[in-house]
């Protein structure tokens, strides 16, 4: 039967999604309670790779499983024999079709900053605390919001994005499609969720840079049509750190 | 110039708030910072003595520093090299007879549970997950929050809390105030809220063991008047883990 699981983690302590070998992964760990449960070797598929300490609050994932226990009770083993900083927030029998990668139509991502003269002591394994060379050496200055968005205007849509990949090696195509990024500030902390089909390696965190360029008045918002057209990396801004990042929610067709 | 701070912390790494020496403690970060800030040995005063593993997001102290920086350059020398756990939020002239223990009128306190059968991945080193001693073995069964509030309602009010106390060396008086109680339960949270004039050491966390014991029947409100009038420790219930507790509030009069 195949299951389809809802995952929250804390991805601070791990080497990514990724299943690696002689590391810790949120696959990996998944992994090795099902086998430990159904006694077999279990491969579980993900939506998405997330980098290394990046978090997830709705990872979606499936993989086959051998077993006599209802949904609820392999919800209960796993959440039994997983670490305190892996959650599965729902286990569902899925039709033998279904992948959790290939099936899925959209994510949601959000990048978590916190700007001004405290700190986040209780979220600041969650959130980028924007250091001086973000913030032009004031602390507590705002980023302009305004230019920000409509940066992001000329972002939304099908573009290509490989000027905001990670992996300057992609040899599959580097179009997708971003239908939406929203960017709020509340009591210093900033938030960008960005929605989309899809996202290439380091992308929200090298758009999140890239927005922070903007807003510091390093770029300009309409500099982001010649960004995407040069297809360089190096042309964007630079890549936001890891721990800022939380994969909300993956998207499935009805 | 005495200086009053307030302080927010996340108590997990630390050995409770009082310098120690060869162990970190909040107070220890803070003379240490203070000290070289100041080129001078300095002795910050706390409120109360949080327990190792104990956090705050209010708590407030004093501390005589030799200094020409204006309080929010002291704020911000003070977060610069305090570490990511620990945050200076606001920093003031105080008069020389301010003492942050002595002058204390009030605090409040929270403790924090989480009862269900997913886990707080997040919030985890600031929830206690019940575990199944506590809960009957049904991790997700919610307690009898009336019974708790009933029980509670003994509890508030002027009386010796020998009973609560961790500490059974205690000599000086074991009376307190309590001026309220609050349980409220949100999506599997239950918080308990302790409003007093002050709190013996582990009064809080004996507290929430002994409401909880109440919660899940296997003792009953009208109980806390025998407890109460008996003076011993072993009545009252278990010791809740520190790291569910967090300090909100220390209140001074006008």
């Amino acid at each position: 039967m195949n299951y389809r699981l809802t995952i929250s983690y804390d991805g601070t302590r791990y080497h990514g999604w990724e299943s690696k070998k002689e590391v810790d992964t949120i696959e990996g760990k998944l992994e090795a309670v099902f086998a430990r449960m159904t006694e077999q070797d279990v491969k579980i598929h993900g939506a998405g790779r997330t980098d290394a300490g990046v978090h997830a609050m709705g990872m979606v994932a499936n993989g086959f499983l051998d077993t006599m226990l209802t949904p609820e009770e392999i919800k209960a083993y796993a959440n039994h024999y997983l670490p305190d900083d892996i959650c599965v927030m729902d286990v569902s029998e899925a039709t033998e079709r279904f992948h959790a990668r290939l099936n899925a139509k959209g994510k949601v991502y959000q990048y978590t900053c916190y700007i001004g003269d405290e700190k986040p002591v209780f979220d600041r394994m969650y959130t980028w605390v924007l250091p001086e060379w973000v913030t032009n050496g004031t602390p507590d200055r705002m980023p302009d919001i305004e230019a920000m968005q409509k940066a992001a205007g000329y972002l939304i849509g099908t573009h290509d994005f490989k000027s905001f990949c990670g992996n300057n090696k992609m040899k599959k195509s580097t179009v997708r499609t971003i239908y939406d990024i929203t960017i709020a500030e509340e009591r210093g902390y900033l938030r960008m969720t960005f929605h989309g089909n899809g996202f290439l390696q380091n992308m929200v965190r090298i758009l999140t840079g890239t927005l922070l360029e903007v807003g510091y008045g390093r770029m300009h918002a309409e500099d982001m049509e010649t960004v995407l057209a040069s297809r360089d990396r190096q042309k964007a801004g630079p890549t936001a750190p890891p721990h800022g990042l939380t994969l909300l929610e993956v998207e499935y067709g009805v």
